[in-house]
């Protein structure tokens, strides 16, 4: 039995767009192995929305996108005729309302000083009755108890394990699979971008070279403060905090965030020397009055710590428990393709039969 | 809100006896976080069983078990009066029909021949309505489809989580994380005591004198040849390929098993003048023809293969996937309480609020 899901998808980046891609490409494994069938019914950029309650061809949105047109300029189609009101110049947010869709996905860029326009979809989503994954960071960061409460107010589901290290299982396996573990130490690395720089500055390359070859790359965040100073590591270790480790917290909880502009050949070379390798780190380590500190910074790591082998384009953690042993989880991924299948995946559990 | 569950408890080895303690230690956050309330109606070891529809006292439970004596002579005490009818000796099969349990967990020995007293028993607890949660391999090496789908019939819950590297989210991760993944490869090192072995020999230890100390460690199995033999990897790989890859399988299909009883001295000398580490290596490989080809067997591998980062006593698997990277895993545990811990987080995930 096939189940038929309506989606509607706020953000048509790299992530958006490698998730219209995996809609047509995982459409047969979708029926077969977990009895969904998800349609697109309306999608927006920052150019404008695009709604049709019989579905959007996702291959050819797809197509429109990387021709460098709008959502909004999308063509909606009825056999020959093409509706002149199909393209609707809607903000997100009375878009998600409009369409009334089973699950919105919000993929728009992270916003860092209010979590918007991402935050008021996602109120909008969830207090209209819809299921909500979230690839975008920012309402999370700003809001997460708020949604969660939301989302147990309306009997609907939230789940953003696309936020944290993408396709790697972080916040599935931090809330659900270490049950009932006291978390002593969190320490990870959550940023490919300058963890790829850091390699590249480790090889000889300079500085702006190699944030180049990131943005090049596609993995870079289009502010590329966000991954050099550490403030997409704080993000993820803020949503770590709030989610799997039951802490509130926000991005003023990170003590320092500190990113890695100050790494300089000279540091790079005098730690070779050492044999030590330096990555951004992110820690959450309880002091004794049993809080989590949360910090993220460059540390210097002898060869045989298991983050001095998160190479390049890799990122991964290391979960310190009580009762599950030392579980040490990395994952090399790249491109948004990852990303946008830990969307899928979020989308599957919500709204998929239980596997 | 709280929920009670009432459990059967089937084997009180290593890691029924870890699972007690745990309902000890872990009280008050199974209430808290997940708003359950555990009690252990029934318990069997090999001698006879135990039943008792007002709960037995885990703490005492463990205390009788560990003063060496068996489960039906576990005096069921109602006041000050000892009730002499308290232990019964039933069968574990008889005892999952009379105590109607919500749940069952089952932990006595693998069976690899026949897989019994524990098919049995998975067959009278799902059949009787129960939840059923395995930390016994042999029932599923043997029978797996048969108790998915008798647990679909049923409508019940059927968790092995434990059944695989312990603590490590081997099935969940597979099953839940890499949803909709092409799963290209697998490889693993799934048992810890010879990867000790193998890592003491690698020290210049003897076969033996390695073999004594995991056995003292209280993490082999009762029978070291499921261990050193392959046996045990095979078990996990058939599990893996039944429950991930949807691949029917039984032990027949691994070819080879191959243990690391042929590791000697002069070759463990050979690999390492040429850099070489030595693991037992569980593999699933597509051939052409779309089907995993499974195998156990010991490979030199270099040092930057991640499963030769695996060491002493870790566990680990990578798995190789279309649209999630390469995710590689590792748990450093020792011992049967992480163990004990995943089959915990199996009740949970059946019988606790949604997470």
């Amino acid at each position: 039995m096939t189940r038929d899901v309506t989606l509607a998808l706020i953000g048509l980046g790299n992530v958006g767009r490698a998730f219209l891609d995996l809609l047509v490409r995982k459409e047969a494994v979708l029926a077969q192995r977990y009895g969904l069938r998800l349609s697109v019914v309306a999608a927006a950029d920052s150019s404008g929305g695009v709604w049709d309650p019989v579905g959007l061809d996702p291959a050819a949105l797809l197509a429109h996108k990387r021709s460098g047109r709008g959502a909004g300029a999308f063509p909606v189609v009825r056999g020959a005729t093409v509706l002149p009101g199909g393209g609707v110049r809607l903000d997100p947010v009375e878009l998600v309302r409009m369409a009334q869709a089973d699950c919105v996905v919000e993929a728009s860029p992270v916003n860092l000083r209010t979590g918007q326009p991402g935050l008021d979809c996602a109120r909008a989503a969830l207090g209209g009755g819809a299921d909500l994954v979230l690839a975008n960071k920012g309402p999370l960061v700003h809001a997460f108890a708020e949604l969660e409460a939301l989302a147990a107010a309306n009997g609907r589901g939230l789940a953003y394990s696309a936020t944290v290290c993408g396709a790697l299982p972080v916040v599935n396996v931090g809330r659900r699979d270490l049950a009932a573990c006291d978390i002593r130490r969190v320490r990870g690395i959550f940023n490919s971008t300058s963890n790829s720089i850091l390699a590249a500055m480790a090889r000889g390359e300079s500085y702006d070279s190699a944030l180049r070859a990131a943005q090049e790359a596609g993995i870079a965040e289009a502010d590329p403060s966000l991954d050099v100073e550490g403030w997409d590591t704080a993000n993820k270790l803020v949503i770590i905090a709030n989610s799997v480790l039951r802490q509130p917290a926000t991005l003023a909880d990170v003590q320092p965030v500190e990113g890695i502009g100050g790494i300089t050949p000279a540091l790079m070379a005098a730690g070779q020397a050492r044999s030590e390798t330096v990555k951004l780190v992110a820690t959450a380590e309880r002091d004794p009055g049993g809080r989590y500190r949360l910090s993220v910074r460059p540390e210097w790591l002898p060869g045989d710590d298991f983050l001095a082998g998160v190479r390049g384009w890799e990122m991964g953690i290391v979960w310190d428990t009580d009762i599950m042993g030392l579980q040490q989880h990395k994952v090399d991924e790249r491109g948004p393709i990852p990303t946008a299948a830990a969307v899928l995946r979020d989308v599957i559990t919500l709204c998929g039969k239980a596997q």
